[in-house]
């Protein structure tokens, strides 16, 4: 099935609704596309479309579709639900989804909803909730397959006859202890090519990575990478004890969560940003970051005041101002990318902060040289004024400097001191560069000009 | 291990080669790390410490550590071995890996490595050769572990025994025909529980996800995501004979570039960007974006010049007109960053565009409105001058509502028309904030206060 199909099929339901037919858009939206599908035609859909679409999904298809959807969406639909129906929906949900989900919703209707379960499920799903969701704990699932390590593989072998089927990704048993102390992997590669009479103990890996229930979600997400894991036990720190395990599909979207955060981050947007969430509800999240960029414009404004007597004499100096920020700030927003970038993937450490500012400083020495140069000549040609010329092109080297030196020390800096440099970098550093920009351009012309 | 562990790692090996102790050095990489952590720590490296420490690894492992690194790095020192040890090395690495790295050796290098091949090995790899290294022929690996569709899963049991080990990542059998024609795929977890008399047919998925060898990879990656698939048979799209297998671990790479790429086109950086590159090669590349933004920067000059007359009467406009620029700018880019997700995502499409546009002409206006309002109070304030307050106002809504505007069709209409973008739309966007709003306040201003 390809994109071309799922687009086709999303026009399909698109027009069965606009037509009236609920019918057909019934039809389609409960079986005919599979869930994952439905949930993205969810997602693509204006609230008042989203709205009349779920009412149209049989109540015993939700919980499937739930699982797919974003935080910020699954959560509009659970909190219009009654706690009946609730109960009813959530109980096909896997306990690592159920719980995700029940820390979405008030107090009182987690108790309601864990009171319907069974003992053993309400167990396992109170164990997700005490720990963080961006946790390893948070993470797990508690589906594992576990076996003795002083049994054979022969009789291993029969031991999984005896289930009607296996989890989804279960790529190795999980051998513990009586008291379920994790002591190793059995990858089922491993397992069907030996031999019959062996022991567990004997051919089980002890060197598996183990994940404590603690480790955050994006060390979690580095370890997946680092070793290709598919799945892997997730124990309590103290007592080493089975806890659960996390499996590929889950890390994936921390992975694209994390690579997705840095950019909208720089635009000042929330990673679970609704495109199509209520208008107001937007609004006031936006209008935050257009505050403190409001700020920053009257900060660069007020630098430029304090040149009113010079501007006032030269006007081609306010006419050139604007090309001085902003190569500054263009120049020093690549640094900043790719720095935070650097830094997300580890790259980049106290022990090389030293040589890549140095490198970063000669890139923008030899930038600011050669565009310094295209622009004193452009500049010249317009104005016929060589000393102008010479004077936007100093200030252009300057700005590109201090560009290199924020783009690349800001990130780090606010890395060590704990403020996500994605967030906060590119306001701090524009605000540098406009203020250097206009401080230079306009400092050197009052000195040299006047 | 933690990160912390990590850095703690790389302080040592920074550590013993600075000391001199190559014996120390010669150790941590040969073995004591692992080569993930090898490879990491080349990429942390500058030129000079990357070619030292490279040098220090015995040949035995270069081959584990290339597969590791980014393509840009890897090439790096491929280009400067000897044939010879180039299929040294080359030997030890999997079929798919090879060929991504064969793919940027020049063509006699990759006659003499093939040459060194058994003719089996060789076929494998001219057939991955054959395909582009972004689609699902490229991703692929041809390591299948294949069965019949007519014999017992007691004897495909005693077939897996044969072997002395599985593939990695083998989390199915495939079935094929006496021709290799893919039939369809048997879990290994379906395998576990089935009764050992039944045959494979019974039993076998026909349903399965199957990749056609020209399955672009940004394709292949949205159905892992969707489907949390482990490995999907790769097939000829003609002959539907199996051609090999893509593993969730090579899918994770492409999905982690993916959400890469739009930060990092959007400051003009390449995908394979390294944060160590030599510093001519890297200040060309980032010159030919600052070049792009001072074409726009001279565009949004001449439009202040356009206004030569006014501002040389008025100078608080000079002061003043970079904030209805920069707020359009920030506004804009907000809209445009949302944007771009939503069509990577799969969100946005000709269906809901009308809808997503008025939903961000309504939010624009809202915000428009509010910091209009704010910014007028200062201003006149500042200036002491009720009439520049309300020009400066009615401009800021008008360049939030273009932002907005802009914002929301740009990228729709530049992806309409095969352009990236995450690339375009940015220098586009702020081209037309800084016109839009330059125009706005001195041509309001040009009308009222003159």
């Amino acid at each position: 099935m390809t994109e071309q199909d799922t687009l086709q099929q999303f026009q399909a339901v698109t027009e069965s609704l606009e037509s009236g037919s609920t019918m057909q858009t019934r039809y389609l939206l409960n079986g005919a596309l599979p869930a994952q599908d439905v949930a993205r035609l969810l997602e693509s859909s204006p609230p008042k479309e989203r709205k009349l679409l779920w009412d149209l999904i049989d109540q015993k298809n939700e919980g499937e579709i739930l699982q797919y959807l974003s935080e910020e969406v699954s959560t509009q639909f659970l909190s219009q639900m009654g706690t009946e129906e609730l109960i009813a929906v959530t109980e096909q949900l896997e306990s690592d989804d159920l719980a995700d989900i029940l820390q979405n919703l008030p107090e009182t209707v987690v108790t309601e909803v864990l009171a319907s379960m069974t003992a053993q499920d309400r167990l396992r799903v109170e164990s997700l909730l005490s720990y963080p969701e961006d946790s390893a704990g948070g993470l797990m699932n508690t589906d594992t397959i576990t076996i003795r390590p002083n049994i054979t593989v022969d009789i291993a072998f029969r031991f999984l006859r005896r289930h009607s089927s296996l989890p989804d990704m279960t790529d190795s048993l999980l051998v513990v202890s009586r008291t379920d102390k994790f002591l190793g992997t059995l990858p089922l590669t491993k397992l069907l090519v030996a031999d019959p009479n062996t022991s567990i103990r004997e051919i089980m890996d002890t060197e598996t990575t183990v994940i404590t229930a603690s480790t955050p979600e994006n060390e979690v997400a580095q370890l997946f990478e680092k070793l290709d894991l598919v799945s892997a036990p997730v124990i309590e720190e103290a007592s080493g004890k089975l806890l659960g395990r996390i499996t590929i599909d889950d890390v994936v979207d921390v992975i694209r969560d994390q690579a997705e955060h840095s950019m909208l981050s720089m635009a000042g947007l929330d990673d679970d940003e609704d495109t199509f969430a209520p208008i107001l509800y937007t609004s006031k999240r936006r209008a935050v970051w257009l505050g403190i960029n409001l700020i920053t414009a009257f900060i660069a404004s007020y630098v430029i005041g304090l040149f009113q007597a010079t501007i006032d004499q030269i006007v081609a100096l306010a006419i050139l101002m604007p090309i001085v920020a902003s190569m500054g700030g263009i120049a020093g927003s690549q640094v900043l990318t790719l720095v935070i970038r650097g830094i997300a993937l580890g790259h980049i450490s106290s022990a090389n902060t030293r040589w890549l500012l140095n490198r970063e400083i000669l890139v923008g020495l030899i930038n600011g040289l050669v565009w310094a140069f295209v622009v004193a000549l452009l500049t010249s040609f317009w104005f016929d004024d060589i000393k102008i010329a010479y004077i936007i092109a100093s200030a252009l080297i300057i700005n590109l400097l201090f560009a290199a030196l924020v783009g690349t020390l800001l990130p780090i800096t606010l890395k060590r001191f704990g403020i996500d440099p994605a967030l906060a970098g590119g306001v701090i550093l524009t605000t540098v560069t406009d203020v250097v920009g206009f401080l230079s351009f306009l400092g050197l012309a009052t000195i040299f000009l006047l």
